[in-house]
């Protein structure tokens, strides 16, 4: 029915990323010991000095070298700069962003998710970096593009790319996180994987100028003028209001750089809006335009789209802050655990309001809580990575996760959500994702109230 | 001549990178006023709302639309997922690591340099990374890649990658140099911009396992074996001896992940020692071999490679720690300032002895120090990012930069190296770099004592 069911294997990673056909296949038929032999006859004691012998293993069958070495232990590889610009390992094909079938009318108006499942640490390689198009996306050339700031301002002025590649900058991690990620669960369990239930969700060190610099250098009226509004370049022509203490907090860029080299044009090349902790449709791409008023605008993508519908029928307006929010990425739904034992339970979580305090991780549904080690750097508003031991008994298992920001703010259950926003909102899901681990390893996505 | 000669459009970045090659000929036949009237012009004041009027300058010429907007604001663009695994714009497309032309006999046994002077903040994207290889470089399938530790151990075990990445990981961020980095500067100016100055230097985000656990798995005789030997799969079969401390410290990892996704090929695929603050060569890639051993192997890479010669024409052996150093990347040599004015100094620190504590800059040939702004996060054995403001007056300049880390140890001048090291050494030459601005703009390497 969908492309998940159908080629399973593509989306399941760690920890049978490796397997190859035959054994997901053996694996699906419910064959699931092998792995543990093949584990314990690899590892067996060899004798000290073992070592040709213990290497010969990862030569193909019928090699008649003596030391039977594998190919690329014997012959010249590839010189350097084979490609100016490296790609991942042929055996890393299936780590795509995806787009979610049926989601939506067209292509050029819709996602595609970042595969989280198969991911590591906090920084989203730009390449897989999530996408959310409202007028598809263009290749812009940036001696053509402009940024015009106007509106309460002493001097409007327009700048070129070279006018703010010669500005001050500043460098920052931040998450970014569409206001709609998780969106479809707000009702009932939608999708099966946290590719598609988690996945517009990056995270980049990005680098710019401070918008206020821009603002001071054209003479913004900043007591009248309390609000922003940006607007992009693309067709869609894509506008949303900013209240200016974001931006006098120093925290809004103007960036041109993401994980150390130019924005990739479907993420805004060559400007788009940093808003650090807001949802992502205020990190406006393709950024021509900033102009300074004294009142939200209350364009199209605030007063109808981005907007969260409550249970007595009334919208809140304006919502854009991304409250604190934690995910399991593995083991997490598509994925299958091969065998009983140790497994190290991995994932994610991150703040609109500042830094991540503490993630507990629950296997049995929310009874029990365990505190995850969290790896360093925990950053403001960027991704911080948990992760925590567990050993699989066989038995049936639900895994959650759920984080406390350094505000205190506790990432709530479906339950305590629904209690205050109901179930027919599109954005600003934050509730606690449950895995459900069934006796036969196979990891599926459940709700636990 | 050489490549960067025959091309200088290429290396160059900031600040004329927008430039066309019509602009970049005038900027080379001494007319470096036209940006400034251009700026000017752009930049003058205009009527509140006439924004239509001032983006229309982005449109081509003779576009008969009203109002006048770039094909990008009127067209449908590109759908989601036009590439699953994303890529930079086409107008990026001179940005890529570059083999340096009569470095080496063959391009299997080469480097390409990380282009530096076109990069921002602290993360080396992967497909950026620079490249050492001994003997080229092979895409290995990961499926039939082993480590096995043996030597001094209770316990010999080969490891298949899934195993490794089952077992609990960690994630750090932190630089890799090579250690003949900036080494053909020794003993005079050799080459003419930073990306072959100091393009082997590059920082990443890596996951992976502690060898510390491992080495406990396989009940490692810590009190008798005080090194390790780590064996690459390549067909150099690169080896390395380490020393048992910076395994106990915790912080050698045995990496699959960088940047959030496996390892490229090219960085070690599957698999690669990761020796925070040490020389590149000890970070061995296609890891497949750890030897715990009483005593340091003096392989080849280390006996006869990798080490220092002397003065007195006695080499040192194992000075594999990175010393404090640091680079402005731009403005840098091949660059051309187009005009006088303001410009951003950028550049990098980092100290295989942990974080660095300041940087200060001169723009004098180092009379007068200015301290420089230091990016956030500031890491362990991790780059840091610098910026500092600079009015060029259009006089000749020399820009320069001067690290400290939290050893307190001070980045030298090539005196104060030379002084103890001569000028015959191939590696660890961590000097101040010097870039002389001369009266038309033109940035260059230089050398100041």
């Amino acid at each position: 029915m969908t492309e998940w069911n159908e080629r399973p294997g593509r989306i399941r990673r760690a920890p049978e990323n490796f397997l190859g056909p035959a054994e997901i296949e053996a694996v699906k038929q419910g064959r699931r010991d092998f792995l543990r032999k093949a584990f314990l006859s690899a590892s067996a004691a060899l004798g000290a000095g073992a070592g040709a012998a213990a290497l010969a293993q990862t030569a193909p069958a019928g090699d008649p070298a003596i030391l039977n070495l594998p190919e690329w232990s014997k012959t010249l590889g590839m010189p350097v700069a084979t490609r100016g610009y490296g790609m991942p390992s042929q055996y890393e094909a299936g780590l795509i962003r995806r787009q979610s079938p049926g989601l939506t009318q067209t292509a050029a108006s819709s996602v595609a998710f970042t595969p989280l499942q198969g991911m590591f640490g906090i920084i989203t390689p730009s390449g897989l970096h999530f996408e959310r198009h409202h007028q598809g996306w263009h290749d812009i050339d940036p001696s053509k593009h402009r940024l015009m700031i106007n509106g309460l301002v002493r001097t409007p002025m327009v700048f070129t790319m070279e006018d703010l590649l010669r500005l001050p900058p500043v460098s920052r991690i931040h998450f970014i996180e569409c206001g709609a990620n998780t969106g479809m669960e707000w009702g009932n369990v939608a999708v099966p994987t946290v590719q598609y239930t988690h996945g517009m969700l990056s995270c980049s060190e990005y680098t710019g100028v401070r918008l206020i610099d821009l603002l001071e250098m054209c003479g913004a009226d900043l007591k009248k003028g309390r609000y922003l509004l940006a607007e992009g370049a693309d067709g869609s022509s894509l506008t949303r209001t900013i209240p200016m203490e974001l931006v006098e907090s120093g925290e809004v860029l103007l960036a041109y750089g993401q994980n150390g080299e130019m924005l990739r044009p479907e993420n805004g090349y060559p400007l788009r809006l940093v808003v650090p902790g807001v949802q992502g449709v205020s990190w406006v791409k393709w950024l021509r335009r900033v102009e300074v008023g004294d009142k939200p605008w209350g364009t199209k993508d605030e007063a109808v789209h981005y907007i969260d519908l409550m249970p007595d029928g009334i919208h809140r307006q304006y919502t854009s802050l991304q409250e604190a929010k934690s995910v399991i990425t593995s083991p997490s739904g598509g994925q299958i655990l091969l065998d009983k034992g140790y497994y190290n339970i991995t994932g994610l979580a991150w703040s609109g309001r500042g830094k991540i305090k503490r993630v507990d991780v629950s296997t049995d549904g929310g009874i029990n809580w365990r505190p995850a080690r969290l790896e360093t750097p925990i950053l403001s508003k960027a991704l911080t990575r948990f992760n925590i031991d567990w050993v699989w008994d066989g038995k049936p298992a639900i895994l959650q996760s759920r984080c406390v920001d350094e505000s205190g703010y506790v990432q709530p259950t479906y339950g305590q959500l629904r209690a205050v926003r109901g179930t027919r909102s599109i954005y600003h899901n934050n509730a606690i994702q449950s895995w459900l681990v069934n006796e036969a390893g196979e990891v599926s996505n459940v709700q636990v109230l």
